[in-house]
């Protein structure tokens, strides 16, 4: 290939490094509805969120004012360890694909936790430090979130109690050895260290655990512990916000390569990765500019947003957590098996769900579990890195646009999010390679079910 | 920190990854002996390694002339989807160590291979499919190479066929998955697909394999199967000599800092690791110039250099390769149980045994796997990347030579490589974490008869 060409990695200096989170709420034309506190149905206050928060981050979920939140200095030079992430053109997969397309995909999946969850990992580790707190709690599933908040809470020497649902903890026992490599305690959930774990035993001693148990044992620890807060890894604002360097650098990448997208691709679970890659180029949107055309992929056995209710719900499956107004298949859905662990939500970031709700994002697409880690293995052989099976939905519907590409001669400029690595997937991909992998999707009584579980609030 | 320093990274621009390879051996002042062929104890010529290597390969490996060996824009290509390597100041690790030493690593762990292996598995799959060839055979250990081999392969759409040690196969599934992935067959060995390998089974039905029977099994498959040819992921010439991308990158890196090493460390299997990053530096030593202190690093347990005699031995267990001259502690030796699988072999490059002789390497240094992990698990809280446990042994003499500095007030520049990822070696940190890893060592008995089984060659 000529020499003169577009680098095949587009890396940023670390002066170029954001300054600043971006606060897409400041210019939305409809802000997203209030979080309600269940009981009372009013907003949540600040006062109200302190016993389970950081004071700081509590700031951050709830400022609709500020465009931008400057990232501390403590922040920026744990970022410099891993950052900026290469901004990637897929050469080899246009050249297999025969497409006149130019592909890119921004690639958060080199550092060691494996994902984007370290962007607000290490935020909110820093300010619940800054509060003088003795450690925090959290739960994890597939284990991304964990591993990037055990590291991150390892580097301030902050202790972390991660409940872990117990059949992960049995499936992927790496993922634990490497959280604890990091000075992480992890406990499988349901536990006998909390009251709710107990509760559990005792009506199923042989639960294998559930997201919602262990987000109820995760809070229950930090309100009733001295000196821990409870903490997240999506779907609430200030993940999204903190998330947003990822799309910030992708952007002044496209700036030094004279290109800008013509659409951007993000798998979809609670909206991290999306809303990090996507809420700085739909800025311009929101200001009238040209704007790259939004696609959202979620897994076809999760479809929050294709055949999911905007409407208010809980966060958690317990059913113990303030409400949101979003897409939701219902707190009580349960999704049919799948190995994409990290789109197992069953509702949507409520910043991502109005802008779904008022057209910002274009469309939101389902796919299957088998089509995915085809795409998935067609991009590992051809561009040389395993994905997560999560970024694999991106991936799938990069293609199908590259291919539509070829079709009508376009020659667009597509960008996805390669949010992680498939290191810690390698059961799944087995399973696939012995063409054991089936393609479940909940039935339509299923999905009524869920929906009839979501509580009627007329706001 | 202030942004005036030296940034955490220090990336290349793709055009800057080197066009050539270095070959040391023309600025030898003692080349190393040939290797001989066993039966005739004469030095093997190209038509003699015809059957089993790639004819550029063989080139290349008898080569001992050129100083630069181009690389082809085919795998210059390949290299620039995952080169140039970072270089990283340790600038955290510099701060929990307290140490005036300026610590710098070259990270070849950001590859989905995991390693640098991969440096020389695109060299190796290019030369094959240039020749035409339908496919490789090789064998793997651990599975580092067995991986790189497989992506590079899959990349060139040439067959692979992996001989994997059958006990790494059933304790490393992962790493079966990913080769597979990637499509190669992998055979756990012994299998019954070869005569030495029924032979191996009918003696021992229940054999848990050894690398020496894996070679044997991937050299038989070459030659009896038409259009396939067997390749190796160290020790050879040719692989010292692609991994000299490693050294080079890293020179060009402290030119631009404006700063050199005074001292450069690198882990020590068979060599490919240490060759790689040290050689180019090398070639300042060897012209006279100011040059590094160079410290090879190695397994207490497997510790050719500073235990082992100089001299001809056989490179496997099964005694059919030709006889190199290099260090060694006897083809039958056998390391006790450790987690480094990358470095448990019994010899050393012929290169680097040479340059160690004849007092160019400065120092070998034997150390206990405890200690190493202990190393590993301090740099992975503070510098955010989990280490693989090879790797971890060049960290472990890092770490000590900086903790010197501290007491002399030295500001040394140290470099050392880290030459992959610990993501497939969770198992071991998870049993350091719970204190049952055990530092074994071989004993007085055990070396004596490793030794006592090398051949008499007095040449």
């Amino acid at each position: 290939m000529a020499e003169n060409k577009i680098p095949y990695k587009i890396f940023l200096t670390e002066d170029e490094i954001p300054r600043a989170w971006y606060n897409v709420r400041a210019d939305m034309k409809t802000d997203h509805r209030p979080i309600l506190n269940p009981g009372t149905l009013q907003p949540m206050t600040e006062s109200d969120l302190e016993p389970v928060f950081c004071k700081e981050l509590i700031k951050q979920e709830l400022n609709d004012k500020d465009r931008f939140i400057e990232i501390p200095e403590g922040i920026r030079d744990f970022y410099k360890m891993y950052r900026p992430s290469p901004l990637v053109r897929a050469y080899c997969l246009e050249e297999a694909l025969k497409t006149p397309a130019k592909i890119y995909y921004k690639y958060e999946g080199g550092n060691t936790s494996g994902s984007h969850k370290l962007n607000s990992a290490i935020a909110q580790a820093y300010y619940a430090k800054k509060q003088g707190l003795k450690g925090v709690t959290t739960e994890t599933g597939a284990g991304q979130w964990g591993t990037a908040l055990s590291m991150a809470c390892g580097y301030f020497g902050l202790d972390v109690k991660v409940f872990m649902v117990k059949i992960s903890a049995q499936q992927k026992p790496y993922r634990k050895g490497v959280m604890e490599t990091f000075g992480a305690s992890v406990t499988p959930s349901p536990s006998d260290t909390t009251e709710i774990g107990r509760k559990m035993l005792e009506q199923n001693p042989d639960s294998s655990g559930t997201l919602g148990c262990a987000i109820s044992e995760a809070v229950e620890t930090a309100v009733k512990s001295e000196g821990y807060r409870y903490v997240l890894g999506s779907v609430l604002n200030q993940v999204i916000l903190h998330q947003t360097v990822i799309g910030q650098e992708a952007k002044i990448a496209f700036e030094k390569i004279g290109d800008y997208p013509d659409v951007i691709i993000g798998c979809a679970g609670g909206g991290s990765n999306l809303g990090g890659l996507m809420l700085p180029f739909m800025a311009d949107k929101l200001a009238g500019k040209q704007a790259p055309y939004f696609i959202a992929v979620e897994p076809a056995n999760c479809p929050s947003m294709t055949r999911g209710k905007f409407a208010y719900d809980f966060c958690d499956t317990g059913m113990v957590t303030p409400l949101a107004k979003m897409y939701t298949l219902g707190a009580t859905f349960s999704p049919p098996s799948n190995h994409a662990g990290g789109l197992r939500y069953h509702g949507m970031s409520p910043i991502l769900s109005q802008l779904y709700h008022d057209g910002y994002i274009d469309e939101a697409r389902a796919v299957m579990q088998s089509e995915v880690f085809k795409a998935a293995t067609l991009f590992a052989r051809h561009e040389g890195t395993l994905p997560a099976p999560e970024s694999a939905h991106a991936i799938k519907a990069a293609i199908d646009e590259a291919v539509k590409c070829r079709e009508t001669g376009e020659e667009k400029t597509i960008l996805f999010g390669l949010s992680g690595t498939g290191y810690f997937d390698l059961g799944a991909y087995m399973l696939y390679n012995e063409g054991k992998l089936v393609d479940l999707v909940p039935t339509d009584d299923d999905l009524a079910r869920g929906l009839s579980a979501i509580p009627e609030v007329n706001l």
